[in-house]
């Protein structure tokens, strides 16, 4: 019988990967390499409204030795991440976490990212029914420099639950992951001169110098998410998770609603922590993330940071590395800095605890 | 009395045309031109979240000869029909169809888009209270390059139903349009060069040479439409159709809410047909659609396609094309291909039944 | 006792500014500079769907002389007002006015304002709680040109009211400010040539001949507010007030609801009125506006316009001004003009009255 007389057939469309379909070492060339313009800048920024000025001003970013405004980190990870959906996670039960995050070269309007997926762990369930997948996935730009490299780990269905995975890789095919990125391998973009920096201009006086380890700091306002809001992030990430788009199919779902993808709710963090942040330029590493509850259309996101750790940077006298957590809590306002209790169980209101370093300029003797 | 002194007097603004003010062989020059940007293409992404390479990455788009991404086909005909609503369907009882569209020069950032139509067919209904007006509209780019040429009829009221039009058109003034585009008609972009074509990074192993007359396939996913997105959709067309956007006036239509561009369900179809559908990068050509039923925000639309035709190129060995017919429907997956039954009715979920060609590349030798 | 420990302390984030906070003649340097690109311009094409042909078409503007399309004045007004938010108008009681607008360099893709603002005025109430502060605000380009100049006034509560401010303003604090700018003020684009002017590819016959003091214009159409859409507005203008944004905290406030930006309801009002006055090409003066009554998500916008004055503009023949007044409703027909009674009293489906300069080509002899 051929496909046409199957009804249920449709053989040249993908299903996408189950847990068979993976094997340690695999290299996915993701598809759909995509070039960042202007035009995602601008759409961007009517997302999330974001003020941190190196991503707001060719003239700031000129003026400390970029070439431009780079892109926002956080579009290039959502970007980078949503090319690798369709390949690693669009049958996933469950997205468990990521780490070992690195950024690398500035992406400016114009570049094109594409991005490779590497299979670095395989651990079936117990059950057999499914099993953790562990890839690296690194992202290029069209000068084959990476922009950013990080892991994560899903779990994703076994095809056909009853057949034992013959050849399943042992137990030790679990990659081990750092806690957090060392701060010996965050990178300063190319160029960066601290001289030309003006805190006047990016919108807040606190330098490295001024944070302690343990600060903490409400970031004050709280921001509404819209149906339309997340699906156009998600779309303009080219981000193919179904969970996300389908009211119809997710009406009958573990939600009854559709599921806001967890890097908006960062991006909607990382947007309100400007106000205490604002010298925070760049997300340098991603630590690692935990989306503690799913957040729907209607929830209002509010976040607060901790000051995780400090970190001079080798050679660099201008800049330094903060290590920063931002919590980010729904329907609830921050300025207790709501998060673990003694027993370990998070405030309910919580639901992103975000692991991340950022670069900040050090005072300089001329401030 | 002058125009202030009578509160209903407006004269400065345009109440649109109606079937008297239509005349055969009358030329119509339509009011704003518009220069497409890379802005209005990450728009255009963050609508759909298309994955079609074609439009996503400048350098995909060079290694097969193209000077960067041209923007999406969808994108060019949505601009330059929307350009021709105030003055050809503000006022139409129905948008009754439209035919032999064809696709030119390629789109790309920067260039300006203007669009002329001709009335090439004109019927004055029996009960004398409307008419079918026929219009060929043609965009062209800033160098007089037709970039799409199409065929739409529509249903415009009289102005006066009870004056019958003087001089009105012989029942011969009804142009002949085809079923279909001849495969003969159309346009490979110039310098398209198949060599440099990668179909993993376009996202499917499916070449032209695999795909069979009959074929069906299931585009899986849906998308739910939200008001903000029909209407940003439309407002970046630029398509000034009253329907779209006044929820106030539309409570007390005919559907008591505001109706979806027709041409949104279009291009969310499209996006989704991106699985099954990959190496379709170009729309040449549209051959009709029908819209059976009017979408609103809250729905959520599936797809599918069957392959209708196939067709060599004239002179071409390393691209053909592919007549398509997509299907969509609302609220209802589209697995088991529904369309039309026995007796010629559609399924009542169908919203969208579009026919078109598209072009893919060929298999080569050294694949 | 440190940050740390003070679960309310969050020193490093801001609360903004109160009345005491300001002085007579006090500069603010205006955080985050802003580029705006073609992207911006496509974003705010997608939110009002403006037809008016300069900021359309590179082609159109550069045959009148500009270097390409220049991005829409609204679209440069709200960018330079947001910036002023965090620092004047965050902890706001009242936004009473705003006067004296007058545009200058026209802003291109590529261009990054910067924005200082003097405090002008202030005014403490009777009531020692608050008091009004003025400021002029001035956006300049990467050049130092002037791109907008205005004058906005807000009531600011005191952070202590039961401290009378020392060395507190006399009432002769209070800026003067004309009822409109003077013509003679109003600045054409360096470079116009009215020669190029095409009134077919701009949309409307009409030129500043045409219009006589006292015409009233019904715009005809409406446009329905989602909240997704005046949230992406304010955010793409990275203004960072509170009541736009977050449900959760507004659900207790005034209204229950958030409150749409007053300048989005002014961009749509702008772009309903190219039906009309579709030659009024450039906002060259804001006079003031009233913003009657709150817009939320759901309301339908409708809009009227008068010409309150024309003038001619010194030493051009070829252009001239329209002082125009734009009355803004919802869910109300505009087509009887309601504005204010006999008594003063607005109708109460009235939400804006806007006050501006347009300017427009006048008839040539060629025409």
């Amino acid at each position: 019988m051929g496909v046409t007389s199957d009804p249920k057939s449709s053989a040249k469309s993908s299903q996408g990967n189950f847990f068979e379909d993976f094997s340690l070492g695999q290299e996915i060339v993701h598809a759909t390499p995509r070039t960042l313009t202007a035009g995602d800048a601008a759409v961007y920024t009517a997302l999330y409204g974001s003020r941190f000025v190196m991503s707001s001003s060719d003239a700031f970013a000129r003026a400390v030795g970029l070439k431009a405004a780079p892109l926002d980190d956080l579009l290039v990870f959502h970007v980078v991440f949503g090319k690798t959906v369709a390949d690693v996670s669009v049958n996933a039960l469950a997205n468990l976490g990521y780490a070992a995050g690195v950024f690398g070269a500035p992406v400016y309007a114009g570049d094109t990212l594409a991005v490779i997926s590497t299979v670095i762990g395989l651990k079936e369930n117990r059950d057999n029914r499914a099993g953790i997948v562990y890839v690296r996935s690194v992202g290029r730009n069209q000068r084959r420099e990476m922009v950013v490299d990080y892991v994560r780990w899903v779990m994703v269905p076994k095809r056909d639950p009853h057949a034992p995975r013959p050849g399943a890789p042992p137990a030790a095919a679990v990659p081990e992951l750092l806690e957090a990125v060392a701060a010996e391998a965050l990178k300063v973009p190319a160029g960066f001169d601290r001289g030309g920096y003006d805190t006047v201009a990016a919108g807040g006086p606190h330098l490295w110098d001024a944070y302690r380890t343990g600060d903490r700091i409400d970031h004050l306002d709280g921001i509404t998410i819209e149906e339309a809001d997340h699906m156009t992030a998600a779309r303009l990430y080219q981000n193919s998770a179904r969970v996300h788009f389908n009211q119809h199919a997710e009406r009958s779902g573990r939600f009854g609603r559709r599921i806001v993808y967890g890097g908006h709710v960062i991006s909607i963090a990382r947007a309100l922590s400007f106000n205490g942040l604002a010298n925070a330029f760049r997300i340098a590493a991603i630590n690692g993330g935990r989306h503690v509850a799913p957040s729907f259309a209607g929830d209002t996101i509010y976040a607060w940071s901790e000051v995780l750790a400090k970190a001079a940077l080798p050679g660099r006298a201008d800049i330094g590395a903060l290590r920063l957590r931002t919590v980010a809590t729904k329907d609830r306002r921050a300025d207790d800095f709501p998060g673990r209790g003694a027993d370990g169980a998070y405030d309910p209101a919580v639901v992103l605890d975000f692991d991340y370093w950022a670069l900040m300029p050090r005072q300089a003797a001329g401030d």
